[in-house]
């Protein structure tokens, strides 16, 4: 894509910007999502509001790869109550209290007897744990320790008012045409309940960069976004898809990019993938900026679905860009993943930094250079200031790296990496060479 | 070789191991060692109690490679008597005393004509120092700088009662047959005299692994123990034996593995070589379990027999496995190097070690998923714990990590290098994904 | 070229060659040079008494790559008078004081209208800066921060008596035969004024260079010394010469030779070429000997005329070899780069340096060990102490380090890497071997 013209593209005031990617988590947390069912529909439905997504609907028992997309879920109500008929734990207080495909049930139990079925955090006694059981039929209740430590012994009253039967499974996804058909994946798991950071911030940051991207004149890579349930969705998404799927030249995916942790990124299996060098560039730069940390971290076959790209029959380079990091953070995967722990300011930020990678990974071109014997006389072109003896500022210096390096086995970020500089500078002084005529698109056989 | 089966294989309680493997020591340290001679054959004779070695004998003067078996040397008393008649250095004290290989000798000298003969460390002078002179006909004594300070002057009876005639060198080895031909080396130096570090040390633990792997139901690779003469003995058996160097894929060579040094891996002349990787990680997870230091040092070329199996001609990735390092601990080649020096922990704690460095060069294959497109269903295989949302444990992760990486381009090896897990953890869940059907052996052209 | 002879070339004592160093600079100094005229042409001429350089013109307008030879510019005398006619800026107190190829003016202006042509340093208020215009017609007056301060308003007549007209641009060369037609490139610029560092320095070590290498026996490569002006020089002589171009196999351009600074290599585009492993494997050793320090630094396309030769039409590689490096001392490009600060001794201990990184890079040659299987016996060749188990010296390990390496795939710079050994102790070892035999060439196919 043109990088200028990113730069130039028309976008609501920053302020304005962090603003809507916040109203959009708080406008999804409510919803009780999961990896099928009505959460998921009301989702796309909310986000359809911002982008043209394609809603697609898999039926239960469809057989995709190793997998079989199994009976939706949905639920209307559940709640323990005591001997007095007091709702000591409900569904409408926080969807976190039912175990995520807790299977139907309405009984009376002891206490004793209903243990099993309920699920604390002791270390942590103020929050509810997130709890699922997609493929082991039982059901079950989550709920702080100190609820439960204060429940006298005695019969309960317990109702799932829940339906787990033949439906579908529902995803979305958004394809953004380029000037070629190779592709940009950006995918995120769309099937946690109320969690803000995991994952309503990968999901509002994702519109948003579509957005963005959308009005730019043009891109060079085709740039699909998908919006489907961790795991299931992504090996639907694929075994349905294995033609476009052979197009992803590079993806991520995004997850917990709204709370107050430096960025992570984890790298693709293989490593140095193109998207694992613009990532860490980038990053690495947006750290200098800001005097920040940040971490680039080896890959590893667990986390979200970049674990199913890269698996190895299809070996997609897809990393995954976040905050704080999977399962590090005492917030994860409970309540405390509230609208507290993710802010304005920090999705604005994961925006800007998710954009400029995504730029590097469309931009990233080699040329060749048009003058190659010696130094072309820059001066006389007005590229170079005419008083030597002095020092050159950073654009002289990218012009001289862009041209010195544009053998057509150095790419753009190649060249940025060796010279120390912005992306967008070294883009910005080819830009300026291939208006002198200077530079050239590669040759076949180059 | 099964692993499993290594670590079932009954052997005797580690005390009783430990102290097995020090009374060999003990049992050989008495006898006067050299490249040739009845000492030799003694010391095999020793080992061939514990393994079905084979001895060969070949004549002086046989031409092995760029070198010439020597006379046979036997020595069977020697001594300088002061002027009353008095041992003042005595053979029979401590076979160090006499410069190996030394011409016979009687005659009377005067302190002064002695002098050169005698051999000291004056920086080290309660110890008697060890020396040799095999290609280089002469004769000498070796004391400690006390004794040869209190020599007084006046004329001595030098006898040295030894004769180097034509005769033969000899060497032994023991073969272990494996599933392939292809082998492992384990080479021991048995031509020093009595010095228990270098090598009494590397000679018992060489003879438990021995017995330790036979006693497995099988190897992938044929296992060759070969207990020579330094150099001279390696330089033999390479120049008899072709054929079977060429099938040498790994090796080691064993010294001073019974002091209180920390381990030291001494890589092939490749550096990379698969011996090199595996000795590599086995000593980090054993020094990071037990929380002490190794080391592991490039290749040079002096040093024991890796010298000539390292060779351009011959190339045999043979690397070095010892704890206290070759001429870098100051009991090293003098007659400090005894029975005080070595213990039965250290023996053991050598060979534990050096098993697994064996168990990953011989265990260590690639396989192919057979089910890689995304990852397959662990759970309804039972591999996979069925509550989701917290974390799993190191097995799990093996799974994972040995479905992804089993793409035919990475060894079980390369996985747990990469996964930073114990070998042994990834073997066994390549084995349970083997029982699974998830993985299979490589077929050709993967 | 046989390093043991020229470590035995006959060259005057040290302290007189530190003399001659330094007796060219202070020769050279008073001359006003630029990238054309008799200034270049007087260097030249004085660089002749000691070697047979060829001088070249070439005619103004000739094309040269993309480049076009300037007209050429002599000055006579230059002035800035006050109202009482005395001379208040002086081009013949100091050649600075004028911008280098300013064009003619004779007129008077106030001093308001003067002060765009006037140049100082306000950071440093006591120096003169040097300031060219050579491809854009202009004039100018350099002086320092105080002379401008003390200045009265008034008007000033202003007079440089210099001429900008068709003529030639002059460089020199010098080529010493070698046993191939590869080449070493040694490549000076000549078109500083008054600046003895930048680049008297380069000039004087280069010339006793040239010397030291035309009094060996023999070269390998063909050696040719360059002393050209600076960017449109190297253009000229790269534009002229494309074949004598292609064989150049190695080259350093010189500059910033004879301050205190502790040396700085800079590598060549290629980051690891020949010439880069042999200064930084040089400049270590000698740190080491010295206690100094000294750095080696990435490739970047400014600087001197490394940046022609390693374009990307030529990609010659080419290094930089200097003590303070380029526009990071204070007194760079200012008066106070003088014949104070310059010193003898550091010009010696340059022209040490560089004559070692070019016989590694001239000797560095790949041998085949004629006796590849095991160690052949040295001691029966006289190559090896006698009496064995103590240590070896240097010599010994050189010997047999060169026998193990000497594959035909490791050159003795790789070796000398490897041993941690000078490389001209590796290369007596390997001539001690083919002295015996034990060593020859390679053989086609090798």
């Amino acid at each position: 894509m043109d990088t200028n013209a990113l730069a130039r593209t028309p976008h609501p005031a920053a302020a304005e910007l962090s603003r809507e990617l916040y109203a959009l988590v708080e406008e999804l947390y409510p919803i009780c999502r999961s990896i099928t069912g009505d959460g998921v529909r009301q989702t796309l439905a909310i986000l359809s509001r911002h982008l043209p997504i394609q809603v697609r609907e898999v039926p239960s028992g469809t057989a995709v790869l190793d997998w079989t997309v199994p009976n939706e879920w949905n639920i209307r109500d559940a709640y323990i109550k005591d001997a007095s008929g007091k709702r000591v734990v409900d569904f409408r207080a926080h969807n976190l209290h039912v175990v995520n495909y807790s299977t139907p049930v309405h009984t009376k139990l002891s206490l004793a007897a209903l243990r099993p079925h309920l699920h604390t955090l002791p270390k942590q006694p103020d929050l509810i744990p997130y709890r699922t059981s997609y493929y082991q039929e039982t059901w079950g209740f989550c709920l702080s320790q100190h609820q439960l430590d204060a429940l006298p012994e005695g019969d309960y009253e317990v109702h799932i008012d829940a339906t787990l039967a033949p439906g579908s499974l529902t995803y979305g996804e958004f394809v953004l045409p380029g000037q070629s058909d190779e592709e940009i994946l950006i995918s995120t798991h769309l099937c946690h309940p109320s969690l803000c950071d995991d994952n309503l911030s990968g999901l509002s940051v994702s519109v948003q960069l579509a957005r963005a991207l959308a009005a730019l004149p043009s891109r060079r890579h085709t740039v699909r976004f998908l919006y489907a349930p961790g795991t299931i969705g992504a090996i639907t998404w694929l075994a349905r898809n294995r033609e476009s799927a052979a197009r992803i030249r590079h993806g991520l995916t995004l997850t917990c990019l709204g709370d107050q942790h430096p960025f992570t990124y984890k790298k693709t299996v293989f490593g140095n993938a193109l998207v694992d060098r613009a990532a860490a560039w980038v990053l690495g730069r947006a750290a200098a900026e800001t005097g920040t940390a940040h971490q680039v971290i080896d890959f590893f076959p667990y986390g979200y679905d970049e674990r199913q790209y890269n698996s190895p029959g299809f070996r997609i380079p897809v990393g995954s860009l976040m905050r704080g990091r999977h399962g590090q953070f005492p917030e994860y995967h409970t309540s405390a993943d509230n609208l507290t722990f993710v802010s304005p300011e920090r999705l604005a930020e994961s925006l800007d930094v998710l954009r400029r990678i995504v730029e590097v990974v469309d931009g990233n071109v080699a040329y060749r250079n048009l003058s190659p014997w010696g130094e072309p006389q820059l001066g006389k072109r007005g590229l170079y200031k005419a008083m030597g003896g002095t020092d050159i500022p950073d654009l002289s210096m990218a012009l001289l790296w862009v041209l010195n390096l544009s053998d057509g086995r150095h790419t753009l970020l190649d060249i940025a990496e060796r010279a120390k500089m912005d992306f967008k500078t070294v883009r910005i002084a080819a830009d300026m060479l291939l208006a002198h005529d200077l530079l050239g698109e590669l040759r076949q056989g180059d």
